[in-house]
């Protein structure tokens, strides 16, 4: 399944997209999973399939305005330097362990959203295309073995960032949290839907113009061994995302650098689970 | 007032502690505000002054399990070297922006909690006597002169690290944020009582001994700087903590390291706060 969530006459819905239309589940439905996460929180992912094969698609993917898929995870975990060709490109030496930050969740917006630009802030707003992990079953200590079947599914992510702001420190919070820069979307595309995830290819286009291109069997640690580390440290829950890092091409390690503008639109496209296209605004 | 939320008779509550005594709200009260990030997401601390002056405090202190402080804040805030002597010994160069890491919310526990010991994961489990701060009045771009009106209240806080893992990467994340970890409280003691929270003293002790002890006017980033800037980059709200880091003489820079181990007993005494004490165990 692909599970939008979404803004439809003033309220708050989820639905299953199928083409161009969204299959939404009906009231009794609702009114015991009144979102995705809770959706998840419930196991209940084969209980909305169900559903959902009965309804009809009625409304229109157009007539919808997307949230985030999951709008508010208990944890945002992001993996940084996990492609040889982004480590590379930063001149780190290479590490034993993942490197984790956090993402507060009102940093997450939409596809289709405006990705905000920091205005007065800085000028240095860089794009980070990347793999999302989103968890189905929570956990603590998962062996790697096992972590697969942890997994709710996938989806596109931008972890747009503020490079000066990420280098105050050494710590990257404050340029990894500005409101409206963590694009997360369209969809979340089910597991059971992708045969082998390290198959699909991971594309950043600004304005069109291919910036970043690898395959997903490049990350350095793979979705067993960061779910599994991240269970050692803290427990795992349902609806929890892991944005899995981002590939070489990234515009600040470019010469010159190459930073987004308002006006810019960048589309972030993984094979088999969609295109997230934002457009940059200052607001 | 000095706020302190518990559990009595299997039910969580929140109460004004005087002496060695709650008062606690009524029914009405306790409706519309069922915990205390609710009374500060209202603006509710004068309400809630007026409600407990004419209730009489009925529950002794002792007969309670005390909870921290705020259970569920939607941000915690870590600030990393924020006094000269810990910045001293970690041998790292002066910053000119305050170290921001994250923690999330269930690695709190409160006072007379057992401080959990990670059990074959780590032996370089170490204390940190903090100040926290509990944002009171939500915003962003908050600046200096302003910064002291978003300050809710104080408390004690033990940002307890897992050294190890805070250094698999740059990113410190991991090691702070084991389950069981961040002892928070044991109240939450509003800005009102405090004329001056730089004439506090912050004392830790490891089974009585004095391990760190600093005057909070030797924080490097000040409480106005803290909050104004991390209200440029994330959206502060009511029941938010900022844990504003930890003077020298954490265990693991003495000669030999000192490290936490099951059995041990941990105080964080502030002037003016209160005393938090957890003992280490392995659950």
């Amino acid at each position: 399944m692909k599970l939008v969530a979404y803004q439809y006459e003033g309220k708050a819905g989820y639905g299953v997209l199928s083409g161009d239309r969204i299959a939404a589940p009906g009231k009794d439905f609702l009114e015991r999973y009144p979102d995705i996460r809770s959706v998840l929180d419930g196991g209940a992912l084969p209980k909305l399939q169900e559903v959902v094969t009965s309804a009809p698609a009625t409304l229109a993917l157009a007539d919808v305005e997307l949230l985030p898929p999951l709008a508010n995870p208990r944890k945002i975990f992001c993996v940084g330097l996990n492609y040889k060709s982004h480590v590379a490109e930063t001149k780190r030496p290479d590490a034993e362990h993942p490197a984790i930050f956090v993402r507060f969740a009102d940093s997450l917006i939409a596809d289709g959203a405006p990705l905000r630009y920091p205005s007065g802030k800085s000028e240095k707003f860089d794009f980070e295309g990347e793999l999302a992990v989103v968890i189905g079953k929570g956990g603590s200590d998962i062996a790697e073995a096992d972590a697969m079947a942890h997994i709710a599914g996938y989806a596109c992510f931008n972890d747009a960032t503020v490079r000066d702001w990420q280098r105050h420190t050494h710590q990257w919070t404050p340029g990894k949290n500005f409101p409206g820069t963590g694009a997360f979307g369209p969809a979340l595309v089910t597991a059971d839907e992708i045969a082998d995830i390290t198959q699909s290819v991971l594309t950043t286009r600004l304005n069109g113009a291919v910036m970043q291109q690898a395959p997903l069997s490049d990350l350095i640690f793979t979705l067993p061994v960061i779910i599994s580390y991240l269970s050692t440290f803290t427990p795992l829950s349902p609806g929890d995302v892991i944005a899995t890092g981002t590939p070489g091409g990234v515009g600040d390690r470019r010469e010159p650098p190459l930073y987004m503008k308002p006006g810019d639109t960048v589309e972030v496209e993984i094979s088999g689970i969609g295109l997230l296209k934002n457009t940059v605004k200052a607001l």
